[in-house]
């Protein structure tokens, strides 16, 4: 799908760009021909990450990163993710910030959602980050499909969520760009909460089915 | 479909069998050819819907119902769902009961999750019915397209949720007798709350795109 004309002249940064998701993601903006800017603790992982994945990729440390998106996409993991947010206030200041986080628990039973006191950790996001614009996107996606170029279309729509229009739009935009995907405005981000958790029922699915599962919305024309 | 000998000679009853969403998996229970027994705290009410529904269509009070039942659908508002399963506990020992119901609040701003101090609705079931099997199901479909047989297939997975695989295949056998809907194992218990809460989306989803919207899972062999 050609970039969208409101994504020109965009730079895309990926704050733990070196993590499954993050690179999953990064690896298809860049594909796309999008300036993508790997984020990581280590901007030296985050270059050679930039490296592996060649054409509009750089890697730098994830405040320089931060600086450099005009779309911030913060997929680090959830421990961590309130002090990093809080720490990059000021260089996120003006910027669509998408929070594609999944608080999670992990014990011998499978994924379970973990409880946010925000309600989510995109509502976290909009807490600490005041003069951004959060928007949640992306927490349903195989880390492993998005990986993996030679596997697309990516069967899945992605869930869009955000108090403005302008913001969803553009991250709809962003969606598109990865062959298969379907941007879909999913509510406000006080429903934020549950999209994320979902995820650990995509685990359970995975788990039962063998499967990478993605979720369709029916019905939309 | 045909019913799948898991179901033959089963009787399916619904509590809150005259509100949208009971009367909606009421009709296409019975449309399948499977006895179903409409609950409603009114069984001259229940009669009624009952008698609209034609064959296979019996309708009484929801204790009568849930005595009734092999598999007993609760389809009754969030506001009452408790009371109305301690009383109807003992009526409910030894039976499959399936939660379809979704603790949501309404404002200005469109439906949102509410706190539930069990965790979800069917949590809740669980702990109130400790005799019975509780399975979570049927969350996330349109009442509006169960409502009309002359809509089919209904294009729309439907999470199962629970603790006992027996149980659980049941009610997928049982999701599989609407044209159209798939029941996929979505995980345990602990992991209904955001399948319920995911209705508020699906309501934010249809007032943006005016849909029916339903989910499907991807990459399902």
């Amino acid at each position: 799908m050609p970039i969208s004309e409101s994504l020109k002249n965009k730079t895309v940064a990926v704050l733990g760009g070196t993590g499954p998701q993050g690179r999953g993601l990064s690896r298809r903006f860049a594909a796309a021909g999008i300036p993508t800017v790997i984020g990581s603790r280590s901007a030296e992982r985050a270059s050679r990450t930039a490296a592996e994945l060649g054409e509009n990729a750089t890697g730098a440390s994830n405040a320089v990163a931060a600086a450099a998106g005009d779309i911030v996409i913060v997929a680090v993991p959830w421990d961590g993710h309130g002090d990093l947010l809080k720490e990059l206030a000021s260089e996120l200041v003006g910027k669509v910030v998408v929070d594609c986080v999944n608080p999670l628990g992990f014990d011998r039973h499978g994924a379970y959602a973990l409880r946010v006191e925000e309600g989510s950790a995109a509502q976290q996001a909009a807490s600490l980050l005041p003069g951004s614009i959060v928007v949640g996107a992306f927490h349903n996606v195989s880390a492993v499909l998005l990986d993996d170029l030679a596997l697309e279309p990516v069967d899945t729509d992605v869930l869009v969520l955000g108090e403005v229009r302008e913001a969803t739009d553009l991250v709809q935009d962003l969606c598109a760009v990865i062959p298969g995907v379907r941007g879909v405005f999913g509510g406000r981000l006080r429903n934020a909460h549950q999209v994320e958790a979902l995820t650990a029922n995509l685990i359970s699915v995975n788990r039962r089915y063998r499967a990478h599962a993605g979720i369709r919305v029916t019905d939309l024309s």
